[in-house]
């Protein structure tokens, strides 16, 4: 990289590229007024809901491998994304996303857009902006969706006495990272497609919607994620560690106790923590069955602050993951 | 930077530093209905509009020089953004940024987010999201503005006859960064103003609403930016070079030649392009004047198509100046 800029088009690379991508057309049902190809799109919301926005960067050799198949590569930085929609119980309607490359080739865009465009076309979610611009590889995306105003999962609705609960499995993500690490790269390894291929549980966000009283994806790891929840509603929790379930071949990868370890603290699981009350739990677990996904309960929020029932040698509680997740975040303090 | 990614938070980075950043706070007037804290922030669109979404992505040594002050930086890379707003005729709304950092002390994130915090206060654009994470340093920024559906400015409405027209004047952006390689710091120095802070036209946008039948932004240099004019509007143009309004000391840093040069093919300048019916020339001019914004005629839109009127040693016209501003693009293809 020079560190002498020249003045660079703006608007070109998009287009030099976009043939890789296939933005969402102008229609009604995509919501989109005005596509790619002017200074704006513009988007038509559904008239009386609100907008949840969040936006999220995949940086190559920090959040996956930079060794990570493209068309993975593509699918994984739209799924983390889109996870904090179903967090929230949105529907997804649309991303824009922001492509940095050191260089790139045919193949590897090709893989890239299909990973991207492919999970797209799964969640409903149109494309309908973005950048290309040449630096160290990252994508950042920022998504859109919808919710019916009050009825968005928070983080802050926990009440005493609500269950708490997880959909899926947990640990797949930490695990996965240790498969990769040891040289597994088949994606059909249970592991590796849940680290490298995440599925964002928006069905599953939207089906929780008027049962949950708070939510949150499980993203810095559940003990760290759960923490957010219990500050944000001021509340306390006990946790039953022998419950958490547990992802496809976790104990067979790691062992018995790091897997349990990893399902505490792993991140990029991207499943959905929530609380809920008990006499709920039956509605929102037939739901759930629907769409092929257990939700298990493994604890139980209360009034008395902090976090009870984790005991791990050498670790105090999630207060201290939550700690130790920080110093993740690689020096910007 | 590592090759080996470890699970790395994905919430906890932007609540590391959000006390730089004072996001915008619920509340009705700033259109927040959920602030920064959850998974996602919800925003409350003003009924009937339209939302006019962008994302544009700077990238330290490629964008902008890595010296260049943080303050600048935060500044400019929220400007280029709105600056597509601008040319929409939207008015801006919210933002969200994703801030990736190789490293980074409190004095350059304090400047950064002063530049930052400091422009969105101007322009009335409330910071609803963003992440920080680590990696080479860049930052993409994502605008959302609202127009009034069917007045969005656009760039395929150019009808044969029109005036072509611009805001301000050309060539700083070009000239700024020819001011800095020599090594001129002073951010007081007019061109380097223009350079490293740009001013988004968004009231000049706005007023040009019902006006410009077609407008862009001067982001990749006049001639590229009048080319998507008269591509998407199918039209052709004689431009008159004599007629560009040149960056005040422009010519005393290049000479004559090389600032007319840049004035029609540099990039950066942020200045607002537009067609419009003579006849509506006088009311747009006197809206802009109460901006204290000159807007000059440089030519006038033709249905014949191509570019008349430029005549450069070695050079044939827009279409090669387009050619060679995607050779800045960077090696995508």
């Amino acid at each position: 990289m020079s560190s002498e800029p020249s003045t660079q088009p703006r608007h070109g690379e998009f287009e030099l590229i976009a043939r890789y991508f296939t933005p969402a057309p102008p229609g009604p049902e995509a919501g989109v007024a005005l596509g790619v190809g002017d200074d704006c799109t513009l988007l038509a919301p559904a008239p009386g809901r609100q907008l949840a926005v969040s936006v999220d960067t995949s940086v190559a050799g920090v959040h996956y491998p930079e060794e990570a198949p493209a068309e993975a590569v593509g699918h994984r930085a739209l799924a983390v994304s889109l996870s904090d929609l179903a967090a929230m119980g949105a529907r997804a309607r649309w991303c824009l996303m922001s492509l940095t490359l050191a260089s790139a080739d045919d193949a590897w865009l090709a893989g890239f857009s299909r990973g991207f465009r492919t999970l797209c076309d799964m969640t409903g979610t149109a494309l309908v902006g973005g950048d290309v611009t040449r630096g160290a590889t990252s994508i950042g995306v920022t998504v859109m969706g919808e919710v019916v105003p009050g009825q968005a999962l928070t983080r802050h609705g926990g009440r005493p006495g609500d269950l708490v609960a997880v959909t899926g499995a947990l640990g797949g993500g930490a695990g996965g990272l240790v498969a990769w690490q040891r040289g597994e790269r088949d994606l059909a390894h249970p592991l590796l497609a849940r680290y490298l291929r995440p599925q964002p549980r928006l069905a599953a966000g939207e089906a929780l919607v008027g049962l949950a009283t708070a939510a949150i994806d499980v993203s810095d790891g559940l003990l760290a994620d759960l923490g957010h929840i219990l500050e944000r509603s001021g509340v306390g929790a006990t946790l039953d560690p022998e419950a958490l379930p547990l992802a496809e071949g976790l104990v067979a990868e790691l062992g018995e106790a790091p897997a349990r370890r990893a399902a505490l603290t792993g991140g990029d699981d991207y499943e959905l923590l929530l609380s809920l009350p008990a006499e709920r739990f039956e509605a929102a677990s037939a739901r759930l069955a629907a769409l092929g996904l257990p939700l298990t309960v493994i604890g139980r929020l209360e009034a008395k602050p902090g976090l009870r029932g984790v005991a791990m040698p050498g670790r105090s509680g999630w207060q201290h993951f939550q700690a130790e997740g920080d110093e993740h975040a690689g020096g910007v303090t």
